[in-house]
């Protein structure tokens, strides 16, 4: 693993993202790494991130998942063209279709590790599948569309 | 339309989810109501709730059409048993899976407007499909598979 994080390189203006945006000064900050051909992300959930007493609420775990995802579909867009992360022209990613499973309560307490590999690399086009664990207990299974953006039309 | 919305019936201890709880000091305190046979709920996003600058953050979107999804099961499944909102034994939900398609870039800016439907409803399982509408245009679609809590095994 390396110091900085994935989101580390974005560009400022794409940096406010309340998911990952180190410039936003109310969102969540959460930070992606290389772990070989994982991606892994560890998030300290807060008090108020309830959903019933003593269980991590539902919408942050997507979003985590939602983030984690985008941030490894950039890292390895840039690893597959062989450059570096965050040179340009910028490889970024946005999500087009978010799918999770809720496959126990996830505990509010520890923090969250999320792990992910890539299903699919094609084009503009990244499937990442992200497994989230609360004490090494697997507790949510992600499958992320993401696509570059912008998108061709954009261009 | 009434006054008060399905998550005001929620028992305190039910009440403190961050997207819906009444009790939660942080969350987003989202209302849902009965509309004939669809259910709706209007979201006004946060400055900080950005993606890129402009846009909605697809975690929030992801959050908002759970909370309005497990909300809308309860409350279907109190008028499915012709029983009125809130009585017990509780009819509670939570959600098993969570799929979002983003159709297209959601405007920070304007109040979101959610608008569920039942896809099924069967025993302890119910299935809601939710588009978000910004300014009236379809930027989100949700599928969300919620489940009777606690489950057989723990009642």
């Amino acid at each position: 693993m390396t110091d900085l994080a994935f989101q580390d390189y974005y560009p400022d203006d794409w940096a406010v993202c309340y998911g990952c945006g180190r410039l936003n000064e109310r969102g969540l900050h959460i930070k992606s790494y290389w772990d070989g051909d994982e991606s892994v992300c560890t998030f300290q959930p807060r008090p108020h991130h309830t959903a019933i007493p003593g269980f991590v609420y539902g919408g942050l775990i997507a979003s985590v998942i939602d983030c984690h995802a985008t941030g490894t579909a950039s890292a390895a867009a840039y690893r597959a063209a062989s450059r570096p992360l965050g040179s340009n022209p910028l490889l970024r990613f946005v999500t087009a279709a978010l799918h999770v499973d809720y496959l126990c309560p996830t505990p509010l307490g520890p923090p969250l590790e999320l792990r992910a590999t890539l299903k699919e690399i094609k084009d503009r086009k990244v499937v990442v599948l992200v497994n989230l664990f609360a004490s090494g207990e697997l507790c949510a299974h992600g499958e992320v569309v993401c696509v570059q953006w912008p998108g061709r039309a954009a261009r």
